[in-house]
């Protein structure tokens, strides 16, 4: 129960960052096609974010569900996960209205980066918590997707700064689409 | 508990689209009726949206109602349903502003007809880890009203395009008035 | 759990709903006390709203504390209830900003008599289901609060439109006061 | 499960309260370096405001942990403070945009002081309730922290009006930090 008050402001906050990128795509006044023009980059950013949160939300999931308890320290691990994915709505908005110009594409990295770092956080904490022999530890193993996708973002924001914006979001999508597949390591570690 | 998590993270998201909505509503600056003129298709397409979101809400609580456990699948085909019914604020807006004109009225259209087919998704693929012989597979069935809504947004489409949008605003409101009797199938296969 | 859904899809709504009026409060862009007089109105309607919908809350909580199961029936006077709850927002905004004039305040009255009659049917659709010789149907009795304060409001509107419109207010507050006092019927019959 | 519903619906507005927050942080329409400059003070207050709405959520946590039960009391007590918490978007927006002016410092430190003074009304009404000699009254104790966090922002508040309003953000800093170590006293007391 202890845990279970964690996991629903979690689900509240990030139910909230998912739902509220959408007030970004603007209502258009005219009614043709062409009003929706403007709003592609718009709608292609909100995908791109949508599908990080809805990543963010399964992997959290995930990996509370292998939690037994949670600490004070804990408790503030997650809140500082929140806060960088609280950060992605803004710019999600910044990247999409600029048509992916170089500088927000770097911050939309930068967040991203955050975001990734506070996870790991997040999930040594849980490790500390629970010993190194516990279930959760052996499942989290030795995480390299985190991994390799801290390694990622940090080559595609200077990418996205010094050669081309649209690179570095291919490699975000290449890391989203590598997380879409759902952590197998702590579901078949769930099986009986 | 697993499953607790999902409907709670769905109904916080289905809980905010169906307020954020409301937002549309512009609170006018001026004191007399003749203000509120300009807020009646607003409002109408608030109703008719509302109505929509509380019956995808209704089917999803009696859909997970019965299902026993879930699955990364089910995390993924149930994040899909969400995407598509974030967009209902957009379409909301933008139909209930531009006094239900055509293009706007076929793109509501396209997004009912996608949270349709996500909806579909989701029930087959919790079928599919519950089994054929599964008390969900046998009350589902057919899903004879789910075939059918689909073939109605598919008419009213072109509907809208070609031919008339208030013709094609009567099918999603008749749509909605077919599912405002909740899933007796399922409720009738709950009773002991 | 079945109950358990419908209440946490109602925290959620109205958890959206007392949270957004707050944004009708807009940041003043300049920094003296003179750029809060013209909020003061806005704020006030925010209190009031947020005395009315913390009194929804309060009650909605004692009355499915009350229940043992709901029936399709429930949830769309549920949602029904919650339709009414999410126009409160507008109908603040449009009263605050204008000074309590007497067209928005008549409004807001017809919001809290539609509001109050969602409420007198979801508990009548919940009597039914549960016999009038339930715990629930004892508690609830003739429901003396609930049929006053439709007759409050029916009294509050016309005055508004045709005495004055702050009289009405004062009757708003009035029922709001009178509802302050938790449900003692139900609290009473809580206890062992 | 009484108790429950309170959390619910707690973590449901302090969630929302959280992150509607950074819909101040508006999105720049130009894409260089520059656009971001007179966002920092916004992003500042956003900081400080995450902080203080985590810190609250926290303490909520824990107090509520103790808790057996829940009254009629505490409902409102717990609603008068998710009131002044729901003001805390307002004075920050209010605050960041005007570069930390006086009056905006000295009106968030207000909105501080209610929400300070609203929790200790209600941790004393759940000790009210749950008696002197309950594990809660006891973990409590005389509520250093609560008492001292008063004194500071009292203070606080003519040192924004009349010295500098820098040094009164530095005593918000401070309480912060103070609160940042969770409430050890209770989480000693909730080791078996």
């Amino acid at each position: 129960m202890f845990k279970g008050r964690v996991e629903a402001f979690s689900d509240g906050v990030i139910a909230i960052i998912i739902t509220i990128m959408v007030l970004e795509l603007k209502v258009p006044h005219a009614v043709d096609l062409s009003a929706l023009r403007p709003l592609i980059p718009v709608f292609l950013s909100y995908v791109l974010s949508f599908l990080y949160v809805g990543i963010y939300w399964n992997n959290h999931h995930h990996l509370l569900q292998m939690a037994q308890q949670v600490s004070g320290n804990v408790l503030w691990a997650n809140l500082h996960l929140l806060f960088w994915l609280s950060l992605i709505p803004f710019v999600t908005g910044w990247m999409g209205e600029n048509h992916f110009a170089a500088i927000p594409v770097a911050f939309y990295g930068g967040v991203l980066l955050g975001a990734a770092i506070a996870y790991y956080i997040l999930s040594r904490t849980l490790v500390a918590r629970h010993g190194k022999d516990s279930a959760l530890a052996i499942a989290l193993g030795g995480d390299f997707k985190g991994r390799i996708s801290v390694v990622i973002y940090a080559v595609a924001i200077p990418l996205a700064l010094f050669v081309n914006a649209w690179l570095a979001c291919l490699l975000y999508l290449l890391v989203a689409l590598m997380w879409l597949i759902p952590d197998r390591r702590i579901e078949r570690n769930l099986q009986p």
